[in-house]
């Protein structure tokens, strides 16, 4: 059908499975042309074409409250609810975002982007139904991955116990983003393979029926055994503990069995989990056979082979970063590599392969994976946590109260630091400077080439105490580095370049941006002093007093949070020197920053040499009023 | 025995059940005269006596390790690793600390005070064990209510699934802090209500093998059968499908059956849970007749009643809030409160009794409760959370991806906020406003009186977006609340008492010592102006050009953290608006406040009307010395 034609899932309900089985082919075909465009999570969203439309079709959307967990996998649901011309903007500046909305329909009635909030959500939407008296349906939906991340489990158990009316649909790929790791999952494994457990207890009942009655006691054991089958409902005991009613497994490409599970749950008083198995990257072959998670999100590919388009020759940081380490830990076992679920991601498949003894893959479990990287270093080990800057937030209170209270040696390696571009806004890596500087203890440092970051590296995994270093997303510069690396002193800055009518103070990939305005500012005869604030806790209070004492406007530029960043360290330092030096802050101030490309973004934000070059000449023009007065 | 003597536990050793249970007595009798003079977590230290002195008994520490969650259940064991002298310091100024510590003692090998830490801390002490080829035993000791919290069970997930070596002891005591909540709860309340279904178990397997062979269908049915018993493990099935083994239930009081069941668990390779059922305030009639908590812990309090002494008459913050916010509730069905296992401890057990319906304890699960909340909020409800501000820590990235990005009218009362005291440094609640300052839409508050906390309530029901408003532990001061409540608009701050010579900045209990110090200088012929930020964020941007553009000299003081905070926040404003004013920023800088006295605290930091005249004094020399010049 013409895909274009859809405003509203209603006509679902009168399709049959024959016409359905073709919607899903062309929406199968829609999605694999559009995504080889624009990038985007192909993989996940092919797997649950069926499952969407299922969801549509039995349930009353926007009535019936959908909540799509991590949020990736609504690109179906956009679809259905009328969204398909804008796909070709699918992820871009101004474009239709990558997760669910609310802005963009009333079917998006819950944004997410991080992991394992949906039960969450949901219990709090179930409960304001039930208050009101109102009737509807809610329904999560989340993966078998998902489910591990420890709030999903506290929700668990909280819906369980108040028996609390909701259709949990568990979508199960055997992946989260890389195969997943944990119990849960070997668990969820064993239903998979082991459906024959029902047949036998169905068996054992019909042989029960039918013994002999051979006197009181035997009977009376055999109809305790009877009564006991019920914990024989080995497929989902698990869920059927916590007091959650389990429906399945059901096969998540089939109509018919669909149509029968959904139905059954919308039927059942209280909290059902209806585990659905589901083929990650179904009907398109490169996604089907990837068995690491590359498929999970990524760029523009070829449809024809897959081939990812544009993929630059040099390194990724994260590859930079994990194969660093990979060569220290081979010479020290005390080194080892903590992920929660993003060996991929983390680019850690080489570490993992090389040294498995001193590689732990935790699952979607970021609080856990702090933690024992602090019980590692309680022990003596020097584990490198790589974790995204914005997934770190998840393990806030475990690296305070855990790591950097107990000031042990843990070495964070905070991946995807700043602007990630199309993930948006619940993905921009722009809070953790404000978060980690409050901390007493840990040393904070970001670089600005692969050169300044192998010493970092060389400084922390000598370092006593807790040490972050912050990483970009995208590539290294492709620095040789057969050089020397002379060792960091803790808190030292650097001057990329001497001037003295203004000093720029800046740190990682924006210096650059900093070192462009200068040339710029030096065309208009001003000369600028670059800093390069490596370590952004503890700052370089020398080269600071230095820069108070010489009075000359200062303006800091960082991709980050203004609230608690550098600039504000900065005001607040002088302020305690009493140094009065005309200043600009430039930063994130108070937004959250959408999706879209970087420079973009950047530009919007006033993170450009352009804006520094004004800046500095509206300060200077202060200055000079000042001096004239 | 002489408990003074007692310097390392290896005598225990020695000791047959009758000795044991002497020394049981013994320190019962010890701990409930030590805590009647000192306070303390009392209840929860009564019902581990047998079992730490099994622990001890049968581990070697400090060879094997022991992790105590929470780690407010160690006071044995402080005494059996040669403490007890220190006891009459009990959570005092430079005293013995309610919480292991590493520095009291090599036996203290993790610290906590948050919960549900010990899973992953023992994984990464297992794993670095198994690295190095070591082979101690690792023993977390973890509470039933902890082990709904979500890091907890994110570990478990691990544990699990890698199979490795550690012997969890599982303390049920049937509450957390309050009476527990949730499935896990319940299930585990099945396990002890239900072993005869192990008796059944044991009965079908005779009886299936006492059965007459009839034909092959029939028998390899029986087979099936006989094998799917197996999962009739109905006992710790929860554990046993996560691939932890499962021992119990456990007498917690009784030393054969403990003997037994950790001497098994040594045995075994993989991981193990011991389940132990434990009396909290075992041996003492007052705690151990607590249905609700409040014997969990507590100040000083006469033995022979269990009376506590010096409660004063007023209320506490927490009921002050609880009880404002339920009037509102009883009118508005929008209006729900949330609590993550502090019914007790936030004062919300009338609001549960009389609102039943409009209530939810989640359990010690602070993220799902943040994400409830919001949840609940997206569907139109008012709910108001209260949570420590310390636990909060824990709710950081729901408050900010869930909350704050999706702009949802979520009241936060964050309780305990500022120094706590005896709890010490895991409690303290001084990082909230560094990391709540920087969230977009939040609006945060914190009240100097109840008469200012009840506009704070009035403005945070009626407001669009989160808002968070913090008060302290204590008491509120009693003000006769039949006065005008005047609304107050955002972001508006209020001159306390007028002053031309500097600018005194400080809000909620600070303001008192601000006041006191106004008075002092006035001693000295300093005219101080007192402003009162109540609104953290936003601030008040009139009042602040205001004083900047006065130029006089600006002290602000908060008992909070410097980076982040108030003050830090103004350094930033005025370097944007490049006013120059000669600043002092108190607060606490860079270091974590240990556990005593609250004054003696503040005094030590220099949040003290003393530090704030001296600072007066010195920034207006300062500023003369300028003139002059």
């Amino acid at each position: 059908m013409n895909l274009y034609k859809i405003n509203d899932p209603g006509f679902l309900k009168d399709l049959n499975n024959d016409e359905l089985t073709a919607l899903a082919a062309d929406i199968r075909e829609f999605l694999i042309k559009s995504c080889a465009e624009t990038g985007g999570h192909i993989g996940a969203n092919l797997g649950v074409v069926e499952l969407t439309l299922s969801l549509h079709k039995h349930f009353n959307s926007p009535i019936d409250k959908f909540l799509f967990d991590v949020g990736h996998q609504a690109y179906i649901h956009k679809i259905l609810t009328g969204r398909i011309h804008q796909f070709d903007s699918l992820r871009q500046y101004k474009g239709l975002c990558g997760f669910p909305k609310l802005r963009e329909s009333e079917h998006d009635v819950w944004e997410a982007g991080h992991s394992s909030t949906s039960l969450s959500a949901a219990m709090g939407m179930a409960k304001a139904r039930d208050i009101n008296k109102d009737n509807y349906h809610v329904v999560p939906i989340i993966g078998d991955g998902a489910l591990t991340g420890g709030m999903a489990l506290e929700a668990l158990n909280h819906i369980g116990s108040d028996r609390t009316n909701m259709t949990i649909i568990l979508n199960d790929n055997e992946m989260s983003i890389a195969p997943n790791v944990g119990a849960m999952h070997n668990m969820l494994g064993r239903i998979r393979t082991n459906t024959q457990y029902n047949k036998v207890k169905h068996d054992a009942e019909d042989f029960l029926q039918r013994l002999p009655q051979v006197g009181t006691k035997l009977r009376d054991v055999a109809d305790k055994l009877k009564d006991s089958l019920k914990y024989l409902v080995v497929d989902g005991i698990f869920f059927e503990e916590l007091g959650i009613k389990y429906i399945g497994p059901v096969d998540g490409h089939d109509f018919d069995d669909l149509a029968r599970a959904i139905e059954s749950s919308k039927d059942y008083n209280g909290p059902v989990i209806v585990h659905v198995i589901t083929k990650k990257g179904k009907g398109y072959h490169p996604a089907e056979d990837d068995k690491i998670g590359k498929w999970h999100g990524l760029g523009p590919y070829k449809i024809e082979t897959g081939e990812v388009i544009g993929t630059k020759s040099s390194i990724s940081w994260s590859e930079f970063m994990s194969n660093t380490v990979l060569e220290y830990a081979k010479n020290d076992k005390r080194i080892v590599a903590v992920t929660p679920a993003m060996p991929v991601g983390s680019k850690l498949t080489k570490f993992q392969n090389e040294l498995p003894e001193q590689f732990f893959d935790v699952g979607i479990a970021e609080q856990h994976a702090v933690t024992m990287a602090a019980g590692l270093a309680a022990s003596g080990m020097k584990p490198y946590l790589a974790i995204y800057s914005t997934f770190l937030q998840r393990g806030y209170d475990q690296l305070l109260h855990d790591v950097d209270r107990q000031n042990l040696n843990v070495f964070i390696g905070i991946d995807r630091s700043g602007l990630v571009g199309a993930d948006g806004e619940t993905h921009q890596g722009v809070f953790d400077i404000s978060f980690i500087s409050t901390l007493p203890n840990i040393t904070l440092m970001m670089p600005r080439d692969e050169k300044e970051a192998g010493q970092m590296i060389d400084f922390s995994l000598n370092a006593e105490g807790p040490v972050a270093m912050r990483y970009p997303r995208g590539n290294i510069s492709g620095i040789d580095m057969n050089i020397e690396r002379p060792a960091l002193t803790k808190g030292s800055w650097e001057v990329l370049k001497e001037g003295t009518d203004i000093a720029i103070i800046s740190f990682g990939p924006t210096l650059d941006i900093a070192m462009e305005a200068s040339a710029e500012l030096k065309q208009a005869g001003i000369d600028a002093r670059v800093v390069n604030a490596r370590f952004i806790k503890p700052m370089d209070e020398n080269m600071l007093k230095d820069i108070g004492s010489s009075d000359i406007p200062v303006i800091t530029v960082e991709e980050s949070m203004l609230n608690g960043g550098l600039g504000s360290m900065i005001a607040g330092f002088f302020a305690d020197w009493r140094f009065k030096n005309n200043m600009k802050r430039i930063g994130i101030d108070g937004i959250y920053v959408e999706h879209g490309d970087v420079n973009k973004l950047l530009s919007d934000i006033g993170i450009s040499s352009s804006s520094i070059v004004e800046s500095a000449q509206s300060l200077l023009e202060i200055s000079d009023e000042k001096s004239e007065n």
